[in-house]
């Protein structure tokens, strides 16, 4: 890699670019950064440019020099670049809240990254997704892509099954549970080591080491009394159930919340979607008042709303690690990539999301400590569902995509289950070229 | 063994009893029992005396010589005994139509062998089962257990992890998709080879081998184009969805329904407890009918009407079992027995079903060829809900029954999962010792 | 199957097939043999044609009607088969006197199935048979392979690998150790149970089934008593280590003494070169005698002589499985077949050597009780050196082979076997055409 | 851990002391030790002393203040210790010496931690290290036992095995090949990342990450040109096979020797044995010259010649691993440490040499991808030898003894084995206690 760096922002547009911008600036004395490209499609012109206004405001307020460039012409970004973060929404909000709709309507929890949303949105995304890479192959075969569009452990899989890319998959999720601990230590964030281990959105916290001792047994009990800072702010306040918590010895990540109170959380979606609106529809709004904020010509900064956003500390852990890459700090960060016996008795070649130390050749993961049995097979199930979801997505294959989400705990199945498939997939048939044989004969 | 044989019916006073003594009467040249000993507890004595009755006509109007014996006193049944049949019901009907009501209440798929019904049963009958394999240890220590008590994968796992004695596991639905199988192949049972594997309840036929061919493929065309007498009688039609069959290329039975279309299922249930009863409560009135007709006097065969019961060919099972230990005939059958590797990807210690070939020194599991991804992790996840299920009732570990009960596809979990487990036990107070600790504080 | 079968047998001159003879006169009502073809080539065309004149006598004799047919034309045989049986010895027996000769140089012990002898005869033997295969894939698609050429489970894991030929190894020894059982229990083969597993000549008897008890450790007691009717005649005496056998609660084949008693082996082997001649040059000279026997235009009958050989009850199991698959039998008879899971902790796709009922589908493994640790790291170990040598006759990869050999614990490393190695490739050249391209250059 | 260091060597008249003296000063600043206890049994008295009084000289040279205590009273020693090293040698060269001896008499490779002589060496240590970690468990349950005792590998396995002390493994191996690549590399040792897995003396590296790429191909490429700096000084020069090495894309340590070039070895060693010495016997005459120049109360710094001893760069190893330690250093170290799944294919119990991130908490291995089949092979089986042994050395059993050294390629097995393994324990009966059975019936 030069001194001079080109970093390549798919889905430019997107709420979270002024953290990532914060981020670079921040980081610039480490991480040379001379390029920013901002990369996005025709629906999204409007939003791109008011970020790329906003961006240049605030490195010019910094007094650093960083080129902000705006295209629509994906290819022209791509060449020679160093790093390529992934950021865009296949099918934007619109889809997202589709897909909450959809599963609600067929009695089951709607969400982004699991059950029939999560099949839904890696359907939209795995196919731009490897195109992009494919465009990579051709124009930056050695520039790493970073990916933080979500089902970030698919879409990471699929990239590394399908394509020659370097990928690295990204999310926030064990950013805030260590920035959680840390607050619950009053320790900062270098001074102790967190080892998460298990799928994108089913992790735990396996190991907390300080001082020489691991304190996971103490910030259970810290979490369990309702001092609880490891859950994202945009996932509502919830109590684990305690005995179990106390027994199984690791700490959950918020999103375990859909296998071990499922019914709790599809109560509260339903009274959501009859209230508020679902979490698509709540962050739509939270978006359209971003926006109306990055307008703001006085604006300098990052705004202090966009915390309220969910994705909080996603750009952040981008910037870092692109740094950690380039300047082969190996600092341990908590990434999706290839498990290659990381994780034992998942295979070797599907994606995990694991504690790495982060080198100029990429993650090296630490080694995880066996898995208690009953959650290694909660780990194995759905590694299944999403490898038959990623076979689903690429190939169009519908069976896969059955099998799949027959296993998935939040699934209803039978006849609804084909109900709610085919729907799915009709509503999104322009994100979803490879179901177009199932439509094709009528 | 000697060539009188001695065998004990523990629930003698069960409505399968008459299908036990034709069996018996059948065999009697091949099997030459001479002593048969009905035990059952206070609330069975009527009926076992009934049956008593019934099996002394049936064995006089065949004129064969087995002295049959009714007990409450089961230490002296067991004394010696070469065969021990457990076809006892604990907490009777009553429990298992408590166990279904209570599963609805909830929102969950009430049933005698999964889910919260199944554990349930389990906590009820692996203690009582215990006990008798304790005084088996004592009197009758070289005896064949043979368990067809539900759920019997559970119990049978239970009884070779914790005490000495010899056990197998028997159920019919092998049994019945064998007899399909037959119909549909228009060959007699000895013909064909049918392989099937898994677990209790949780079984695929992955070999249908004929005339130097395996057959499954069309079997399944068969099945599909809605020639389906692989289903026992007391399970109401369906239809498997077409390209998943064709697709996965082996034969599922037919409780695998409560994975591939639990939705149907439940809402089927739903129906039926408020219209003719729950299974249990239909149970519960063919049994009243049939104990009506046994006493009548002039009833000297088993009456036609057992067949409607929902146990058929278990007892059949049962005998022939027997008759295959004592002439060490070889014959393949399907069998609950401990897995020692036969199913790749499972605790060797734990109880698969599988078929087997029956010698004088028990069941020779054959080899299982390694399952679909999928269907493997269905099976590991399952069986990881049994043992600890097992581990639950033999212990009364709450937290044990909890992380089973999450892992399982049928159960709701979060608050809900709570109180059902918390109204499950203090509903079974009574036949549940092993939880007696939770309620004592109070 | 029709009920008139055509059998081929490659290498129809060895001096083994009289007993091929006697088993199907033997069998004959119950194997209805037709046509036996005896293929052979130019070098083998005397003996072949004085096997076939026996042979003719043998029926005769008998008053039986199989037509003998000799040809060196083996595409000719081949067409419209029901049974091929493999008993040809590539290089002849001057192949495997050279391998013992060359092993002894470098001072290896010399064997025709493990170490450099090993790996030179599968190198000579493999590429002749994928070649019938591949025309037997043209010719007699739906035929059985019946394997007895060395190394037989090589030679069938090659089959298997890289044809779409229904091939099954056989080997002599668990037949010896069966009737050295039946021997020590005094009882009929039939009448009980030995399970045997592992890699050809490397297999342990895992149980003893005999009137509902494990007979094991009695078999073992027995044995060390120095009553060992177990080991084959072409084998000297030797005593197992007393200790180590008691412990280990299986009965060894007696080819472990390559790995149990290396040194005691070396220098038999040594003195033996120095005396009467290697086992190669032994059975020579019991060959030519046996020919001039078989000339005998009075021989109707397999002579006594015969079991000398070493080779004694192969052709007897070659008919038993040729009846065994004709008549779906569900025997149990000792193979080598793919393993798919029998054996945990080997690929699925290697050949293993186990115990089976024999179907008219082919072998159903037994499942095999997981191995102790020692014994199941030796089985990986040379299942690896089985695997690399396949690999390395297949494809001529010389790298490949050193690996093998490598691990093999019977073969010495380093520049010694570079040069053995290069010595075995170049006086076999004639049949290694794989292997010419190391000499090419030159 | 305090800032007042207590350090305790036991074995403290090592000849490898003085280096680690001046690991400790080197490092005074960030590994504050403020007393040192030199511990030896009375047969080093004379050594310790001339040890201690050079270190005392050394450290006052340098102007520094640490405490030098002498004693032969370990539990003296031990009280509130903060580090044990262990670099002892139970029975001294003399034992090293017969162990060479025995095994060349009986045609072996004679060798400290391997074959029959490892086999010794583990079975004179093991008892004396678990009676300083019962001791250790009682006078300073906190403390890290660093062992570089010899075999590393089985003396920690033992530890952690069979007492509750934290205890970690060292070996220069590694260290010299780290050294090496730096040099190769030219670039100081910080620049790249070598990642080892494996045994202790069977150890690859598996990756060699410098400036982004992975450079293990340049760095066999260098290794074969006869550029080998990775081999420690005390390994005669030799040559690696040129085609295997690329092949197998791992750089084999040293020690790999002896199972890629036996017979190579065997013979040099013969020819040694029969010139120079044994190594034991060379090292005795270096060791006796070393303590001629540590008398000179003139020398005030470790000697130049020390380098020669073979066991160079062990102290540094060790002065780096405390100070790692104690400083929470997350520095990449190679150790042995429990296996935990970091190598699949092993136990997790088990203990492995891998490249660790040293906290303080101890390492946290970072993950080793699947090795090769072949070295997975040959690497169980050494583990598998390893544990027999530690089992035998423990437990005094014999036939677990037989049952390792049968698997070890390095052993000539049969009546030879018993012979060699007869007279090893006699010749050690006073340091074999576990033994003395073996000969207390006579």
């Amino acid at each position: 890699m030069s001194n001079k760096l080109k970093v390549v922002v798919i889905g430019g547009g997107s709420s979270y670019t002024p953290e990532l911008i914060e981020g670079l600036i921040n980081r610039h004395s480490e991480l040379p950064v001379s390029e920013l490209w901002l990369v996005d499609i025709e629906e999204g012109r409007e939003k791109v440019n008011i970020i790329s206004e906003l961006a240049k405001r605030m490195i010019k307020h910094k007094g650093l020099h960083i080129d902000i460039n705006v295209t629509l012409d994906r290819r022209l970004a791509l060449k020679d670049a160093d790093f390529v973060c992934s950021q865009f929404r296949a099918g934007c909000l619109e889809g997202r809240i589709r897909d909450e709709r959809i599963s609600l309507k067929y009695g089951m929890i709607g969400q982004e990254t699991n059950g029939l949303g999560g099949f839904a949105n890696a359907c939209r995304t795995i196919p731009v997704t490897l195109q992009i890479c494919r465009e990579m192959e051709e124009l930056c075969p050695n520039a790493w892509f970073l990916n933080f569009t979500n089902p970030s452990g698919m879409v990471t899989e699929a990239i590394l099954k399908y394509t020659k890319i370097k990928a690295i998959g990204l999310c926030n999720v064990p950013v805030i549970m260590e920035k959680g601990i840390s607050k619950i230590l009053n320790a900062s964030e270098g001074e102790f080591i967190m080892q998460v281990a298990g799928l994108n959105h089913l992790i735990w916290a396996r190991k907390v080491l300080y001082q020489g001792d691991d304190k996971l047994d103490f910030i259970i009990s810290e979490i369990l009394k309702g001092n609880d800072p490891l859950v994202p702010s945009n996932i509502p306040p919830f109590e684990w159930p305690d005995d179990l918590l106390r027994k199984m010895g690791m700490i959950p990540c918020a999103y375990l919340r859909y296998y071990y109170m499922s019914d709790d959380i599809m109560k509260q979606e339903q009274a959501e979607a009859n209230g508020e609106g679902t979490r698509g529809e709540v962050v739509k709004a939270i978006e359209k008042r971003l926006f109306d904020i990055y307008k703001n010509p006085a604006l300098e900064e990052k705004p202090k709303e966009l915390e309220k956003r969910g994705g909080q500390y996603y750009s952040e852990a981008a910037c870092e690690l692109m740094a950690s890459i380039y300047n082969d700090k190996r600092k341990i960060m908590h990434v999706n990539t290839r498990n290659n016996g990381t994780i034992s008795g998942l295979p070797d070649d599907c994606v995990v999301e694991v504690s790495s130390i982060i080198t100029k050749n990429g993650p090296l993961p630490l080694n995880v400590e066996p898995f208690p049995d009953d959650t290694l097979r909660l780990i194995q199930l759905m590694k299944e569902f999403e490898t038959l979801t990623v076979e689903a997505a690429v190939k169009g294959d519908l069976v896969a995509a059955k099998r799949g989400l027959i296993l998935n705990p939040i699934v209803n199945t039978g006849t609804i289950l084909d109900e709610a498939l085919k729907e799915t997939v009709f509503e999104n048939l322009e994100h979803m070229p490879q179901f177009h044989w199932m439509f094709d004969a009528s």
